[in-house]
């Protein structure tokens, strides 16, 4: 089960302190190329206006914590780094439990979880801990710590372009700026990963391929500002990949035009997987689908899910993790569901028959030469195929007619092409 | 609450005797011009050919009424104008009961109302009246004064242009043809009245208007025969303005396509006042929009009302009233319901999003600086907003998109316009 | 009824031994002929290439059974044609019983029933009787004598060309292949027989018929690769008939297309005929509209059938009988349907009212002159019909949106149309 190869790399990317910038996205990025070494990891310079957008200061973190009036080290980064609130300026004093109060964060109703908190876009300091801990610190004074730096530097990001038949592409985007959580966000550049190593070794793909590992938000418009243009003119599908590590339910969330075919696609896959998937609207969107269908970029990208972010407790906090939340169970059906769907794309053709009416069949051993009353289902299924290859149906559209799954009809396509009884029509 | 002075109004008019032509008309509209001094008095002479029909004989009653054996005088039309059948040609005689009968129509299944009665395209005269009065008339001979005339003259009307930044209309049409009836018809011209009244004190109109009060059917044909060619190039939306004014459902009526914008308008309004209005077919039609939306003539007519005419039991009978049928807040209902449906046509604009992307809002105070958990609910409808800004979804279809009423974006829409970043796609 | 005249036809051809080809095909049509004498009965060779097939030999057969040990003889085709495999090839021979049973073909779930089995591309023999009867086959020596012969002749249909005043055709098609069985098929060509007859007496139609009698599969594919260019010009709709005598259910096999007018037609009739009627899928076909609609084919051809062929127990069994299941009123039903499609694919026009705005119906006496609160159905139903005469609404469409079956609406057509008040608009 490839889940656990993925569960494996997700375990080796869990320290690393991912955010919009800095060092832990290097090694997140470098740790990725020992599975696809041919990834571009690629910058862009701090203060470069992307649309309507700055890229932001290169952030480090060489440590962070508090120190209690009883001398106890909290909040520590180097244990966990939740617990400093994402692009913190650098701070050093003592402040008394009250005025500290003003920069700490906690989830009272989620007790044991430390939340996670980012200021990418104003400078502010604070420290996220869990309610419980917070509910224990006395009255007294408190050094604080954080040793951070903002300065002039690049963000980072991978890219990798794989080759096939066709110019045209098929686009997955997956994102690589938060710290340590695990569906939300380690299981999207973990499938992606092990898609790219699957994509790299099919013989013959029909179509090219474009895989961003980028930070959220401003990785996507900073990737689109660049290369908006070529990507309009290529992509005819995509996903964008988060939260597809948890085994808890599929999901779908549509691009904008809500009828690409990758929403018809995606959708069909995942109704044959589980017939109880949940599909969600637009108005449900989060993640960068929200650049690459806004009006005026409008590319076919939609996400294929296992439970969505925002629809799970632990989401957005300390208790998204590698043990309770995401499987390799998880990871296995998120990999699998979104390889169906690139596989359904690639085989998503139209036929057309060779000849006028029904071919007779029997005279190539392909239907009973005794006509009675019972009549085998699958040459039922070749016959109801094959009445629907006019040229204009689609593979997907014929499976639809047929309520079957795409996949039930590749062997029977196969077999019906090597007796030149259909032909793809271009 | 205007819905009090439209009442006030209403009373006003009662006791004129309105019918196709003559005295009561006249002085309708001579009220109506006390509040909007600009109405157009029009008049077409008896026997112009209109399309397939002819302008009947002005009719005037000087009195009309019954003496019974006994000397009481009933039925008279100065105490109630419903009494005299419409369009009653001149009748003196004397007449047994029996021979009197075959001129007296009554309701036997609503005994206290006095029926409405007329026949406008063929000569006959006779008095209507309640069932229970009916019961009480003894034998014996009975004396009958009708005096009425029926001459060449003319079929008067009232005609409203007002003009706004675009030269495309939006129309208006109600009728003044029903003597002293309350929600069928009183609510309809004074409902009107008082939405002239706003509209020329509007700043600004983005459509101009074109509003007239006409006798049903063959004022509407009359007007259609002069107008038609001009109404087609410039009608974009309008409403039958009937039955407005009690307190009892919303309804709607719907053009004879069904999908102009005023049924997508009128349905959207009508569903976020009421979430239970009733909403009939083409075929459920039975006032002017019958002419407006005859085949060939297709105008984008159709009607916000409230009890439809035919589906109340008071209907054409004297039970329609302004006390117990038609009151103050049915009237305010109507006349806001209409309104909220001509304001939601004037800004019912097609928005751009001024940049690529999202745009940056927190850099414009528009978004939370700290990204956390939680969202904002506004914050969130706004970004729904800004994400259906391609220029080719209207304010309507966006409305509809994010399930909220027309009207709870447009302060946002006017925030965003402020900030450049949105712009009006023409 | 006519259907006691269908019923009698269907007696008459009961006997024959219809097959492919063969004298018992010749039979059933010259029967035919003496009810429709301009059938066309034409033929093609053996071994003529039609499409992907090929026209197989004649079978003819001289006599078939079997003796048992004991000397008795049974399966004997004299006495039912069904007891023969269709194109069992000649053989004469002594068997044991076990060699015996790898040619008899016997149906365990119906223990009474001789199954209908043929094997016309594969050269076997067989026998079929009922498993009771096989259930009595004692051990010992079977003699066998099945005097057939497969010969280089030729294959028999009848054609019938009727003309209307337009080119465009309505195409009916039936099948006279299948031996002794009265709903599949005797239904089909004897119900076809009748609307010839009714079509032939019909003044002025509207448009050509196309009315073949053929074989099933091979008799479609080889009637399309001579006629195939000429139909696709002139058929506009058109039935494949087959199943319409038994009296259970209505039912309906769209074409592939699904919305042609036979389509449309097709359903409108049957709702209305019958509300329960089973509309099955273009999966559940198994007829001639597999040739028809094939791809690239794509002729308008539905089915209306009473139960559909497989749909019942006694389908393709000597149980298949016209005494228990089909019956005179079940074939009564099954002409009317057809026959209320056909007349409303000739009715089915497009009429444009002849003035604008509403006609004035009362001076033309189609309108009560008095107006009070009730409202005639018959005059509501005109004055509806009318709302809709644009010019672009068929005849179909007006009787959906007046929710009425379209003969409802041929009467007060023809009324406006004598009044000049609508137009057929080409």
């Amino acid at each position: 089960m490839i889940g656990n190869d993925i569960h494996k790399l997700a375990k080796q990317l869990w320290p690393y302190n991912r955010s919009l910038t800095g060092q832990g996205v290097i090694d997140t990025l470098n740790q990725i190329s020992n599975h696809i070494p041919n990834l571009n990891i690629k910058s862009i310079k701090s203060g470069t206006k992307v649309f309507d957008w700055v890229i932001p200061k290169e952030w480090e973190v060489h440590e962070a914590y508090i120190v209690t009036p009883n001398g106890k080290k909290i909040c520590d980064f180097s244990k966990n780094n939740l617990h400093l609130v994402g692009y913190s300026i650098p701070f050093k004093g003592t402040l008394s439990l009250n005025e500290l109060k003003k920069n700490l964060y906690t989830l009272p109703k989620q007790p044991k979880a430390i939340p996670y908190i980012t200021s990418y876009y104003k400078e502010r300091w604070g420290f996220c801990l869990s309610q419980e801990q917070f509910d224990t610190l006395d009255d007294g004074l408190y050094k604080i710590v954080i040793s951070s730096t903002l300065s002039d530097g690049k963000m980072n990001y991978g890219e990798l372009l794989i080759k096939g038949k066709s110019d045209k592409e098929i686009f997955l985007s997956t994102y690589i700026c938060h710290p340590s959580m695990a569906n939300n966000e380690l299981s999207g550049p973990t499938v992606v990963t092990f898609l790219a190593k699957w994509l790299q070794m099919v013989n013959q793909l029909e179509y090219s391929y474009r895989i961003v590992f980028i930070p959220e938000t401003i990785g996507s418009i900073a990737y689109l500002s660049q290369n908006f243009k070529e990507m309009k003119d290529k992509t005819i599908a995509g996903y964008n990949v988060t939260c597809v590590g948890d085994d808890r339910a599929y999901s779908f969330v549509p691009s904008r035009n809500g009828k690409t075919i990758s929403d018809k696609i995606g959708k069909h896959v995942l109704k044959w997987i589980d017939r109880n998937f949940v599909q969600y609207s637009w108005l449900d969107r989060g993640s960068d689908e929200r650049q690459y269908c806004a009006p005026g970029i409008d590319l076919p990208i939609a996400s294929i899910l296992r439970t969505k972010y925002g629809e799970y407790d632990e989401y957005h906090t300390s208790l998204d993790d590698l043990e309770n939340v995401v499987t390799p169970k998880g990871l296995n059906g998120g990999y699998w569901a979104i390889r169906k769907a690139i596989e359904a794309i690639e085989k998503n053709k139209k036929y057309k028959v060779s000849v006028k009416c029904e071919p007779q069949m029997s005279k190539r051993g392909l239907y009973p030469t005794l006509s009675t009353k019972a009549f085998d289902k699958e040459v039922k299924l070749m016959m109801d195929f094959i009445s629907f290859c006019d040229g204009e149906c689609s593979l997907l559209e014929i499976a639809d007619n047929l309520n079957v799954p795409m996949w039930d009809l590749y062997d029977i396509a196969q077999k019906l092409e090597s007796h030149n009884l259909i032909h793809v029509n271009k």
